[in-house]
């Protein structure tokens, strides 16, 4: 995909030293300085794309899952606080594997959470976003040769990263359980059977992604059991992508795999402070688990990082500490953005119908699939001369050039071998303002009118 | 060194399932979860050690590198300003490789220095640290068995990344040219013949850290062709570890190895926002060079953190874009540490010698070593009861545990077989209050003074 040819070496200053001729040494210039083995097919990133596009175009952005409107005032007053404030060491290093005053803060917070005593000494890491965190989860536990099980739709760094650790991921979908009728997030689902078919004595974990990006679908207990107990039937570990954990709507409750009984030794939780508190740019996040596990991840990101930006760490203690003061008042963050979101997801539901779309009601997280086979007949022929392979990458560089409306394409979330699962939807963000999100509607009542005109 | 036996994993929840026997179960499981083999070894870490010593003794602290006073006002200002003000985007995700105006402002200004055009989209990405930028340097060049040399003593890391990319660091040690008398960094020299005999066809890089750490060593423009056209001539290339290249001391000059013929080509440079700024806790850093070489760290860069944080990196923006404004003043930041720091230095090397050791005087950079050789027939009886193989390891940790006085153990920066080249110096930084050394200055003094009354 990428050709590495460093062109403009200059060839006629190497003398031949220790090597026998020169077209051998031209041979080696030429290649030597290409991507290593273990990131050949790692150098596609579909968010570099896509905000590339968005660049260019510079369309109605649902692409990127980031809130466009101000994060809470406490939350950037912390951070003015913690720069401008007498103690001058938090402009510092602090701790590698944790501030802390974060550290400290998590540990209380997720205490509560999974109803056991989390020492934050052992059984927490402070990384770059969940990112890192799952960037240290999976090389901190992937030995060459194993295998991890990956749900798709699956957010798109799992795969590479599994494959640089040296893994093999196997890929199984959540498939619709009814083709017609209004179409939940939750009718996704595993097939049980489908599903232990995967693990054998090389599976060394699953990825599970609660409450789910892109489908907005939050496990329930009893499909986060069924995983449970193959886990422990198998030997493997559960890694939990939790970062949309305070994002459930409505009569929904996110359960963390950790309180399962038996689960708490084998399962690495992931939280994400950029989705918490609507603030992504700040990339900081967590994982929790036993020492044992968590000890691992220590080793991976003391090899890559070493420590984290020490004011964003106080600043998130800080709205920590102020949320922990007010979980169950509805002024928490953790319940008022959910409110907050849900309107803007029916809304969005809404404009989607009425564009002649299928949208998959979300039940938590921030994004919505929508199924767009009802226009493809029409719309098929205007994305002709689009080049990429996959219908949905079409629709969505056409819909950016054209319409300057910009979603991401589903398929990017499955492996080379299900992307066709993908691509009859698209996804657009909701965590916009709402001014956004009624452009987005107008465009697609308007791409609606003219694709009814014009046949 | 740290054994993962995963105690509490219940092994009578396991059904025996596809596995033959119970037996291999139990091996297995207390097996499974150990770190992986890319990682063993690489375990030890000298920060995450003496952090934690530091912690418990609560010493003065002259061991890690960074400033104990406020940085400047208008640096830690513009991060406010980035929160707090109009532009709520800048709490969001930014462009992975770079946020467009840091890159802009990295762009115009090491374009001056280097002499050449350098196109921010290609040719500079941001990292999380001029430590991530290491990773993505090794990580993104070293293929299995290549071999990479390393300087003696070198900034801890260098060696773990280049294993974890598995490859093989050739060490060679700066040795000290002269035995007696007032010793300079400058007196640390590499042996031209040695340096030639590390490089073969498997030589796949070289690191070079200058001004460097802990010598405080400013490679000269000779030093450097010497490097540079062994890396021509095995057609290599040169990662530059500049962090501290605006720390120089009077009479001397920070020479850019990207600025000697024919080497643009086949460099790689690394700078920091943390040393530059003196806000080492915002772990903020870069690398520059061609845009076939940064390809390779952009794709270990979207591979384990994908994006650095927005409000950081748009204030080291605004603090380049003013520092890019009065380059030649005596204000500007780059030209003001360095005469602070010289005061600073001097003031060490004078109290250095008054405890009776040899301090080595650094030309740059913000570290100094002290040879303790001659206290040590005085010094050696104490401290037999330190459980630590390595004498400088002993000396450290005693002085932190009973004279409250923490500096580094520089065998740390040595290889295995070369960590005697280290023990008889310790460490110390003097990028700290005036207040604080004059505190390390007294403790040393009566240290002295016991050992002296002791025989
Ligand atoms: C499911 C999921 N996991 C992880 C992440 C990364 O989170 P962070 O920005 O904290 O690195 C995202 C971001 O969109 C996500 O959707
Ligand atoms: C030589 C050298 N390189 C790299 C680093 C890491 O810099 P950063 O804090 O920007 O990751 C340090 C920090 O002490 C250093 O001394």
């Amino acid at each position: 995909m990428f050709a590495h040819p460093v062109r403009s070496l200059c060839f006629n200053r190497c003398a031949v030293g220790r090597i026998a001729n020169f077209s051998s040494v031209a041979a080696m210039a030429s290649n030597k300085f290409r991507l290593p083995d273990k990131y050949q097919g790692l150098e596609k990133n579909v968010w570099v794309e896509f905000i590339q596009l968005a660049l260019e175009n510079k369309p109605v952005n649902l692409g990127q899952g980031f809130p466009d409107f101000a994060a809470p005032d406490y939350v950037t007053g912390s951070l003015k606080d913690v720069v401008t404030g007498p103690d001058v060491l938090l402009n510092q290093y602090t701790r590698g594997f944790g501030h802390p005053r974060l550290i400290a803060a998590l540990s209380k917070l997720y205490s509560g959470f999974v109803g056991r005593n989390i020492n934050g000494a052992t059984e927490i890491i402070v990384t770059v976003g969940a990112y890192e965190a799952l960037f240290c989860s999976i090389m901190g536990h992937v030995n060459s040769g194993d295998e991890v099980i990956v749900i798709e739709p699956f957010f798109d760094c799992y795969e590479p990263m599994i494959r640089l650790a040296g893994g093999v991921p196997r890929f199984i979908p959540l498939r619709p359980k009814r083709k017609e009728g209004v179409v939940h997030a939750s009718d996704f689902v595993l097939d049980e059977a489908e599903l232990e078919s995967m693990f054998n004595e090389k599976t060394k974990a699953i990825i599970v992604n609660t409450p789910h990006n892109p489908l907005g679908k939050v496990f329930t207990a009893d499909e986060l059991q069924t995983i449970a107990n193959l886990c422990q039937k198998y030997n493997c570990l559960a890694i939990m992508d939790e970062v949309y954990e305070h994002m459930v709507f409505e009569g929904q409750k996110h359960i963390r795999m950790a309180t399962l009984p038996g689960m708490w030794d084998r399962t690495i939780t992931i939280g994400s402070a950029g989705k918490t508190f609507s603030v992504t740019g700040w990339k900081l996040g967590w994982a929790y688990g036993p020492a044992e596990l968590i000890r691992n991840l220590q080793v991976a990101h003391q090899n890559a990082i070493y420590t984290c930006c020490t004011p964003i760490q106080d600043a998130v203690a800080r709205a920590f500490e102020l949320e922990m003061s007010r979980l169950s008042s509805p002024e928490c963050y953790f319940n008022s953005i959910s409110v907050e979101l849900q309107t803007k997801r029916d809304f969005m539901v809404k404009f989607l119908k009425e564009a002649g779309m299928v949208p998959v009601i979300p039940e938590g997280g921030y994004f919505m699939l929508a199924n767009w086979e009802p226009l493809a007949p029409k719309l098929l022929e205007h994305l002709k001369d689009e080049p990429d392979p996959e219908l949905d990458y079409k629709l969505v560089k056409w819909m950016s050039k054209h319409h300057k409306l910009q979603g991401i394409p589903p398929s990017a979330f499955y492996c080379a071998d299900h992307k066709n699962l993908g691509e009859k939807y698209i996804r657009f963000c909701f965590i916009k303002e709402d001014e956004n999100l009624e452009k987005a509607a107008e465009i697609l009542k308007h791409l609606k009118l003219t694709l009814d005109s014009r046949l």
